[in-house]
């Protein structure tokens, strides 16, 4: 199996509902270190596994919608916690659908599966994995 | 799958017995900075794959266990070659261990599978990972 | 000149205050890893520069301080941007009185001076460094 | 499963054919952080995956033949481009002839499956992964 | 003393001249990952060290003349070996006559000295620092 | 002010003296990732700071005399903690020493001062720096 990762990042505000998160119910915030890894089984015509800038712009457009922003305003995130796993698992489904309406380029449509890991400190990271579907 | 991910370490002495260490084989010492990866397919009620400060805690503890030691006095370890490798499966077992116990929370128990990694140096880390029992 | 350098993390909400600042302008937040270092012309009599454990509690203090809160609401900062250069500064001064109070150990007074940097993402991060007075 | 990882790095010189790669076309070079993890299902006989020494000089001799070197002059990669992700191909076939030839020692022929990871920047790295043939 | 520092990268060929060069005589390559520190002694008026912003976009457009090219082919280097620590040099002094020049807003001209660090791998890394004249 | 830094790792057994490094008064042990940071003013004929192959080749034969050991036995260090400080101060030292005798080629001796820090973990590290006396 091939892969090609690129690293990206974005900065929100949000607050978490559960006693499980002690402090982290109050509004804090954090920078989410992103790192999208692309994997196909054979290379492209070109050699590659996905054209490196299409793909870095894709996830610079994805994080676009969500940088700089307070997500307990978000009305998509109403009623969730929006925790690193879950923002992992949403920039996953994103960035998939760009590949699917073909923004990654026609050989894209090739990937087979995709990771999504957001680092949200020198001590903490999350990632959601899945297969893409046809 | 979704994962989270948290790091930590811990500082020991130790020798190895066999030729294939060389010199590793005269009493040394290392820092391992530990990563233990929580893996489960779906998220639970909170929307988390585990309570990370639980999950934080717990990991402190297992390495509490070993810190500042010389391993080759551990009777635990008598016969035993405390390799980086070796150590990432004892360290999966004694989580895995509080896992089962209930130490991180009753929604850990949902969790599917384990991957622990020690980084020896800049340019040497070792794996283990392997699926939780129920 | 000897050093000794500890590093934590702290995560925060907050939004800036002029044009320069563009969309971050608006409530976002950051995760601040950052990076202390104590700093001395001779070692003490122990061999050290810091007792580390010391530095290491009394940086974990300063920080609980800021951690999960909305830097906008604290009156400490009204009218101020706290941004990431701002917030170094806040910090060595948090610092510098623990070790003034002899926070950090009877030694600790024998420091000259601390350099306090915070990374907000791997492309950007800020720092301040100054004297200590006594 | 176990692995053991080591990291080394080359530097090279080269171009790409295919409208795709943009400025990348004209001859321009990277430097390659490369890191491969070896794996097993069981340690071998000394509680190891892999000899770690006999690894990294295996490694180093199998980025000699590539380092400080233009690609473009390479006849083995005629008509070929010698993106991240192809080389890591190259790589994991080279070092998994040497296990198959008996350099890494004769535990190494129990290893299962071999990841080459080669890190171009601090914003972009790619992989390659497959079983080892007996 | 306040700083900031941005970190971008560039992938570029060349070959040097002179035996102390050894095999990096021959025609091969580097990425090198550049931090530009910019530092002053006190916060302008937003209560920043320079705008991050025109920070970034300067860096960029200055390895954006180095970016994929052949430094051997570069006139400006005629006669010169673009090592490391001469990149440093080169990037400071392009950077600098960018603030010099207003490109980083009209404050930047309150900074007082400039370091440039370029990583060419995990184990090598080259710096330049000075002040800047006004 | 020009700099070339290189990085290398050893890794030892050691125990403390006094009540102040608490459970670190038992033997364990550490590994020590290694920058050195070689400076001067002006370049050398060359155009490099150091040449890096016998820089990196010293720093080895530094580190050799140190990895895989315990400490406590080594009668230079006989009644002295040997924290990551002093042996920063140590390696600084014996660097040094190699530069004054002509090790790292004739034009080393054109090198001003010399930084070297000792990374323990990924939350912990220590420094040591000096002019270089001729």
């Amino acid at each position: 199996m091939f892969s090609v990762s690129v690293r990206d990042h974005f900065m929100i505000a949000h607050s978490f509902k559960g006693q499980v998160f002690g402090p982290a119910q109050k509004l804090h915030g954090a920078t989410y270190v992103v790192d999208v890894e692309f994997r196909r089984d054979e290379l492209d015509p070109d050699g590659i596994v996905v054209d490196i800038g299409r793909a870095s712009d894709g996830l610079r457009d994805v994080l676009a919608a969500l940088n700089f922003r307070n997500l307990d305003d978000e009305p998509t995130f109403r009623g969730r916690n929006t925790t690193t796993e879950f923002l992992a698992f949403v920039i996953h489904e994103r960035v998939a659908a760009k590949i699917s309406a073909g923004d990654l380029g026609p050989h894209a449509r090739g990937l087979t599966s995709l990771r999504v890991a957001l680092h949200e400190s020198h001590v903490a990271w999350a990632a959601y994995e899945a297969k893409l579907g046809r």
